[in-house]
């Protein structure tokens, strides 16, 4: 499943970051539980809030998107 | 707004394929006027669309969202 892939995406770029869920969740102004729920494949998430993730990891979206 | 800049890239590569938008939306299976809002940037798509979308395209989703 394609929310699979992005959960795991963003877990490991995340990850790179050093920050926990909940900091990185706190700095881009996402729900924790939400983001969480993300990470895990758990949700059809929208490119709004894609976008808001892939800002905060530093990355763009063509980059986020290689190999998913 | 990242809906509009989806929805003009959406607009330009299914051009591409000389498909309507009627037609493309009816091979990829998604209603019509859906379809029609997403080219408009009227749209938060979900991932799950934006990929039956970019399976119709024939990109993957990096080439799809390179300078976007």
């Amino acid at each position: 499943m394609i929310t699979d892939k992005i959960g795991n995406r963003i877990r490991e770029l995340r990850s790179h970051t050093g920050l926990s869920q909940e900091k990185f969740a706190q700095k881009i102004g996402m729900d924790r539980t939400y983001f969480a729920s993300v990470e895990l494949g758990k949700r059809n998430i929208s490119i709004v809030n894609i976008e808001k993730i892939t800002n905060g990891l530093d990355v763009s979206l063509s980059e986020f998107f290689k190999d998913i």
